[in-house]
């Protein structure tokens, strides 16, 4: 059961991010390196400060978890938010860093949006259902496969993965049909379009898949980690991130990355 | 000197290029594998039979060279398009493949147009002038940076390299701030509007570099091959370029991917 607000609570959120996103794109930014080397902007922060108020307005019961401003959960409910997923992208101008908001229910995911503020694109999912709206097309649904061959496999970057990451991520990629690059969860919008098959990445925190768990579900789509697990707030994992359009092809991608001999 | 419809020309065929392409986006489109293993669709071959419509047109006697079609060079101007560079992008579903136009004189790129179909972001540049022009903002002009230290490097996906070709990207890599990835002629627009300082790249054909290289000198910067020798269409080449928005980085990148000590 979505809780009453949640919904308004979300899509003010990222009206509120996109306002105060906007005025930085292509705007010669700079980019402070956080302790784990990330980048942040003034932008993030901006964005961050903006969306916490309009969350506390909508679910003033809720707790927040964000990447720029840390940790207040409490209770059932917490958001988990992340302002400028692909901070790289949006530092390089490109209009496929996203705004991520998920909530979580005991640790689950049940809410997702994923908003691309200077395209308009967005994706809305909860309760099983999805819209998604912007002015390129597309239509939710993911998309079946009839083996790893025939799959579109996405990753944002190499350099996200420690080197035993990196050869399971290259076994995979020789059994998909081909890599492209880039786009973090923006490609998880695209996988809940029918056009990217595959995602894996590492290096993952919750506030980076909050928000698509419920999306590509709904879609039809399937997301763990690279052990199979679910992904749950409190749940143990390593960041892999593992996600399929097609449900049907998990077992063989999970063996692939395990290494398993096939 | 830039001949008498020329610039017609070139907006003409890219015109041509959105309005062919546009309907296949996001709508499922199947990708072929060429002999180069790359992907080619049903958009690419639409589009270029366009543009060449278009072109022949307005510029009955110039040449063309395209991707798809092939060569029919001769006499002095010589088109040279990609109708969509970044097929990878566009079958993903990401706005940020992109339509290439370039025209070379005795060899020389003397005009270029890059267009994004689906955004309906446009640079144009001919006789060391250049436009802008799209719906996310951004202002021609690379930017200059104190030193590679500070420099966003960019490349469209490390499987375009040879081994030695990635031992020596990564070394640049090192030497940079951080690497974003994808987007092929897309990032060196992005690269004339001082978003991203360096591109690297591997495997290109004269369709790949034509228009960049007119857009990316107006903007202030400068194109090469990793040897340091410049993009010409009869010239001897190994597929590789070199982007820098600030020419006084360039003997230090043209040495470190060399492998000079340092």
């Amino acid at each position: 059961m979505i809780p009453e607000g949640a919904i308004e609570a979300a899509k003010a959120a990222a009206e509120a991010a996109r306002a105060a996103i906007r005025p930085y794109f292509r705007a010669g930014v700079g980019a402070d390196d956080k302790a784990d080397a990330s980048p942040v902007t003034a932008a993030d922060r901006a964005a961050e400060t903006a969306m916490r108020a309009a969350l506390a307005r909508h679910t003033p019961g809720f707790g927040v978890i964000g990447e720029e401003f840390g940790d207040d959960r409490r209770g059932r409910f917490n958001w988990v938010i992340d302002p400028i997923d692909g901070t790289r992208e949006f530092i390089t101008g490109r209009a496929s860093f996203v705004t991520l908001i998920g909530l979580v229910e005991d640790g689950v995911p049940v809410l997702g949006l994923i908003d691309q503020p200077m395209t308009g694109e967005r994706w809305l999912a909860a309760g099983g259902q999805i819209e998604f709206s912007g002015p390129f097309g597309g239509v939710p649904g993911c998309r079946r496969r009839a083996a790893l061959g025939e799959a579109e496999l996405s990753c944002t970057g190499p350099e996200w993965f420690a080197p035993a990451q990196r050869v399971a991520f290259d076994r995979l990629g020789r059994a998909c049909r081909r890599v492209s690059w880039g786009d973090n969860a923006y490609a998880a919008g695209l996988l809940a379009l029918g056009a990217i098959d595959i995602i894996a990445e590492a290096g993952h925190k919750p506030w980076d898949w909050a928000a698509s768990v419920p999306i590509v579900e709904a879609a039809g789509g399937t997301m763990c980690d690279w052990s199979g697990r679910a992904l749950r707030l409190d749940a143990e994992t390593d960041g892999t991130v593992l996600i399929l359009g097609d449900p049907s092809l998990r077992d063989e991608a999970l063996a692939i990355l395990r290494g398993d001999s096939c």
